[in-house]
């Protein structure tokens, strides 16, 4: 299964521009599964409601959502993509997941990051679709950091963790490494790169690095901290089916959750 | 807090001579807290029950406890030390915590490793103790692999975990820093080294090095892989009672239980 990110650096605001250059490059592949950076339509750094109210859409059938079906459906890919969305008076940072049949579902960011609680709402839920080629769960940046979060989405079957991220800090992407072990699952991290300075004395640098890591906890390539980039790799998504970790350890069978504190 | 690992090869069966190797070491320290391997007295490939019978100890009261009750008395510090224990027809790879006062407790291996599975039983339940200088959590070898583990021991309020281990494979000190890191806690891994033949085409490799990391995943030292060493670390455990992750994100408080799978 043909799996890929493409890191790069969206324009605050421009979702037009920002879309076009997803489009055009997205076009030029051949590939199952695309995942793309959260936020990827927008930008991160919002400094007002009504900014975010402007920019955000209604799922389904908003013009990003639209677009990206048409595209989906030109490609015969699957894809995972972040943008802001819009419910009623409600602001939720999603990420949705789209085939060439169209628009299958949305996951909303749980864990919100720092001035993300300003504007977002938190999702109330991790889900898994299973896409025939494999079964896919969604988590999104700072979820990484809630063993929960993979835990929850492994226990329901994903065998690929989608995870649209916009990274300021440099350990999520070894700890994808160990929620890829401890699960069993293929961690798709999809980064994006370039500078935002949109409040006073608070320039945030995205960091790249966009990964994929194996369920036995290889990375199978790790992009630069700079680097605008598609990539695209060949997993073979039977790997994250064997939960066997030895002749006598599975990895979910030998949990014991009757002694875990929750 | 001054912290220790005792890394070291234990000879298979031969518990007096382990035992004095430990002591004539320990004797010379000035620290406050040192942790040493799981099934540091015995060795760990046992070969029958009988084997692990004439081995093991009941705790507290065994010849093993008291000695290092002793010691600890002697030298004012606390230890934590991985020993075969029996209750009963019942084993447990199972590890201590002593201070100067004497025998605090025991934890029992919840998740068995392979063959442990052969000779000995799950423990049940983990267990936080607090030695007023730090509350200690303690964790055996596989249990890094489930992250139940410990966030079990963080959400009872550990600050430093406690974690003997016997490693014969590479990925586990590095998932230890995504531990520390999720659960902001100090991590101390002490592993042995050396080999054991005691199963014809299975020998088995100890991989050494034993680790500090500190609550923000900086590993503060890491051993060699085939080194025995004594190695001490002047840790504040004060970082470990500080659980915001940034000025709105709190480690625990931004958990959201209700939609975790579990």
């Amino acid at each position: 299964m043909k799996t890929a990110i493409y890191q790069f650096a969206p324009a605050f605001g421009a979702k037009e521009k920002n879309l076009q250059k997803i489009e055009k490059t997205l076009l030029q592949t051949d590939v199952d599964l695309v995942v793309l950076p959260e936020l990827c339509t927008t930008g991160y750094q919002f400094t007002s409601q009504k900014e975010l109210d402007d920019l955000a859409e209604s799922i389904p059938g908003s013009p990003t959502v639209e677009s990206w079906s048409q595209l989906c459906q030109k490609k015969g890919f699957h894809l995972v993509a972040g943008l802001a969305e819009k419910d009623g008076d409600q602001f939720f940072n999603s990420a949705v997941l789209i085939g060439p049949e169209g628009y299958i579902g949305t996951y909303r960011k749980v864990h919100l990051f720092l001035d993300e609680k300003k504007w977002f709402q938190s999702g109330c839920s991790f889900h898994v679709w299973d896409i025939e080629k494999a079964k896919i769960g969604i988590m999104i940046c700072f979820d990484w950091i809630f063993p929960e979060a993979a835990r929850s989405l492994a226990l329901q079957g994903a065998e690929i963790i989608c995870h649209p991220v916009n990274l300021v800090l440099p350990y999520c992407q070894d700890a994808m490494i160990t929620r890829s072990i401890e699960n069993r699952v293929f961690t798709v991290t999809a980064n994006r790169i370039g500078i935002e300075e949109r409040v006073k004395d608070n320039p945030l640098t995205f960091t790249g690095g966009s990964q994929i890591v194996d369920p036995k906890g290889q990375r199978l390539f790790r992009l630069g901290a700079k680097v605008e980039a598609f990539q695209e790799m060949d997993i073979h998504v039977t790997k994250a089916r064997d939960k066997q970790i030895t002749a006598k350890n599975h990895i979910f069978y030998d949990r014991n959750p009757k002694v875990y504190q929750s």
